[in-house]
Formats: C-alpha cells, sequence, structure tokens
C-alpha cells in the first residue's frame, strides 16, 4: 500500500519489487500520478501488478478490510508506537497472513506517513539506516520489506536456503584418495627438488592445511593426479 | 564495485542505498554513461560517494588489492560455484572487512556478470527470489545486501564472538597475487602437456573454482610459485 506517491516511477519500482518477491497485492492511496507510463516502464516485466493495482481516496478506506497493519516510518514520532524491525514484521504477516487480511504501507517520498495515517496503524515498521542519512528511497524501502517477507515465506517452507552440497557436481574425495594425493604431491616435490625430508620445514603440514580447506572433489582429485603424473613421466623421458 | 553498468540512475539510486546503509566505497567497472546528471540526481543526499567514486577499466583491475570478492548471480552456472545467500555474505564480509579489502561485485542490468567476471570471485551470492521473476532491479540488489550488511555490523556491535580468521597466522593473498598463480599454472600445464589451450575442456575454470575455495594466503602462494617455478627449472635443466 503506497500512500500519497509523488513520482510513478517509484510505484512501478515497487510493483517490480514486490513481484521480485512474489507479492501481488499492490494497493495506492491517492497517488499523484497515476495511471502512467513511467510506472509502466519501471515495473519491467511486473505490469501485471500495476494494472491490478486497487486505487483508493484514503488510507482509511483502503485498509477497511484489514485487521492487520503495520506502517514504516522513520523515526519514533511524539508518542512512541508498537515498533517492529523489518524481520519482525515478516514474523507478524507470516503468523496472520492466512486467518487475516494484512496491509504494509508506505509514506510519501519526502514526509512519510502524517501521524493520523500512522495512528491507523497497529504498528510501526523501521528499517535500521545510518543516522546520518536515513531518507529510503520508497521503492528501496518496500524492496527490504518484501525480501525479509520472502525470506520468512522460504524459511517456513522448510529452509530452501542454497546448500553448498546440495547442487555440487562432483561427489566428494574419500579421505584415501586424499591421503594417496598427499603422497603422490610429497613424491614430486622431492623429485623437482623443491623438498626435503630430511629437512621438511613445516612444508607437508602446509599442504595439508591448504588442501583441506576445500573439500576436493574426485574430478578436481584426478585432475591434480593428473598433474603430478605429467610432471614425473616429464622428468623421466628428459633423463632418458 | 558495479559493472558495465548501462543505466546512470541505477548507478545514483545503488549510491544511495549504500549511503543509507552506512556504505562509502563505490566502485565503477567501464560504466556506460557517467559522470551523468541523472545519476546525481537519483544518488539525493549522497552525491559525495557519486563523487568519490573510483573508476576502472575491466573488473581485473577493480579487484586487483582485493582478496575477498563476491559477486551476484542470478542462476547457478554449468560449473556450480560456492553460493552464498546474502545474510551469509553480510558473515563472510564482517568476518575479514579488518583485515582485508572485501569487493562486492554486480553485473550489468540485462545481463549481470558474464562467465569470465563470475570466475574472478570467490564466492556468488544469490538473492532469494520468485522463480516466475528473478530480475532485480540493480540498485534493488545493491539495497538488499546493503541492508544485510547493516544488520551483521549492528549485531556485531553487539556481540563478540571468536572469529575463523581472527587467528590465521598469514594475510590472504590479493586477487591481483592469485591471477599471478593462474598464469603461472597455466603455463606449467602446457610445458608438461597437460593442457592443451586449444582444447581446454574448462580445465582453468575447474582450477579457479578449487583455488579459490581455499582463499589461499601469502604464504602458500609462495609455496605454490615456488613449486612451479621449480618444475620449469627441472623440464628446462634436462633439456640441455
Amino acid at each position: 500500500m503506497l500512500v500519497n506517491t509523488s513520482h510513478p516511477g517509484n510505484i512501478g519500482a515497487s510493483a517490480r519489487a514486490m513481484k521480485n518477491m512474489g507479492l501481488s497485492n499492490l494497493a495506492l492511496v491517492d497517488p499523484e500520478d497515476f495511471p502512467s507510463g513511467v510506472a509502466v516502464g519501471r515495473a519491467a516485466s511486473a505490469i501485471d501488478i500495476i494494472e491490478s493495482a486497487q486505487i483508493f481516496d484514503s488510507l482509511e478506506a483502503a485498509i477497511a478490510d484489514c485487521s492487520l497493519v503495520i506502517g514504516t516510518s522513520a523515526r519514533s514520532r511524539k508518542i512512541p508506537w508498537p515498533m517492529l524491525s523489518p524481520e519482525q514484521t515478516a514474523a507478524k504477516v507470516l503468523a496472520e497472513i492466512d486467518r487475516n487480511k494484512v496491509a504494509l504501507v508506505f509514506g510519501r517520498e519526502d514526509a512519510g506517513l502524517n501521524n493520523d495515517e500512522l495512528q491507523l496503524c497497529h504498528y510501526h515498521v523501521q528499517i535500521p539506516t545510518n543516522e546520518n542519512y536515513s531518507s529510503l528511497n520508497l521503492a528501496a524501502a518496500v524492496m527490504v520489506i518484501s525480501y525479509e517477507l520472502r525470506k520468512a515465506f522460504a524459511a517456513e517452507s522448510d529452509n530452501s536456503e542454497v546448500k553448498e552440497d546440495g547442487f555440487w557436481d562432483q561427489e566428494k574425495a574419500t579421505g584415501e584418495q586424499v591421503e594417496h594425493f598427499y603422497n603422490h604431491l610429497e613424491r614430486v616435490m622431492v623429485a623437482i627438488d623443491f623438498h626435503d625430508p630430511e629437512n621438511p620445514r613445516q612444508l607437508m603440514q602446509r599442504m595439508r592445511r591448504l588442501f583441506s580447506r576445500i573439500r576436493i572433489d574426485v574430478m578436481e582429485m584426478n585432475i591434480l593426479r593428473g598433474i603430478l603424473t605429467n610432471i614425473e613421466l616429464r622428468i623421466k623421458n628428459k633423463q632418458k
């Protein structure tokens, strides 16, 4: 829900941010310049959200059927109001969305929501900012809140988070394969006069520490063993 | 770090998002239209960030003195790369920022980072999105990552846990040092007949992926370069 927006570009960019994060119901309260080609342009592939946006004369009308209303507020006002972080906002929305209609309200570009509008909200949400420059672009604020909602929904549908091992294209090498590699590496380092087992200077320890920081996969192991073998062959051939 | 940005408005909006979240060092790689009044306009009160932005010809030059490079990627590529969520990205940056220079890299509006650029990164970060519309506006992506950084910094000032890298005994190698290593490695692999640049079979990509997972430190880099040099010497001596 965007209140009294001045610049249609911000409406378009907000629609895009919403769609990117899987949201779809946009309401506009008394927009200054809408419909607008600029809004459509900035919406990119979120035109459907612009086209289906509902338009209201007042915030009161817009939230008439909502039972949870959360409004953005840059700083706490004269009368302190229950405040949420963006994460807490997402948690609240998630807890209610199945049963109640929820409104997230964003104010004017220059002045935010006025006191009457803020008092129509059950909670205020404040996005943490640099104290020296706290004025967020409207679409940037929509992006942050929408992103936290997306994260909360994803976490609820049981961890859609990217896991390192879930998508890797190769099996990890086994401990035995890795030990063979270290032995091979040591033989080659001796052969090229880089390593003296009589005076090891922690070289093998450092190599072990280096390669154990990654979990080498089977194809990488084959490549490294292939390199070592070719070095040995090359040295032998030259000796003939 | 914004790579090859088409629209100067996105540069301005990104600068504003950064300043809102307390960040300040903006680097531009080959921007299409900069300096620009449009960028200044969209930056609002973040003009200082626009004015002090560093400009580079290539991503390689821009990250030369960085030892942790994280690039945004819309989807996983042919060869999967270590992936982070925005939150994990913020945690990584926070853990290193006191000791190492860190780059967060954002690609073109239409096509993101290309494969060569993605391979210059230690990690890729993916912002979770609606599968049906995953194309974020550039400044919106900058906003999300900057916001997670802000949250992580705020959380850190509350607790001071022991961090993984706090006790490491060596500095991490810089991007430039690592590139020299890859070049040297490729020369040696060619010399031992392991690698044919005419028929590369993704070999260098796999080597890059392997070593970028390790985050090599300076002493390890010296050891590996020393090994490569000894292989070369040994091959030459045998040829005499």
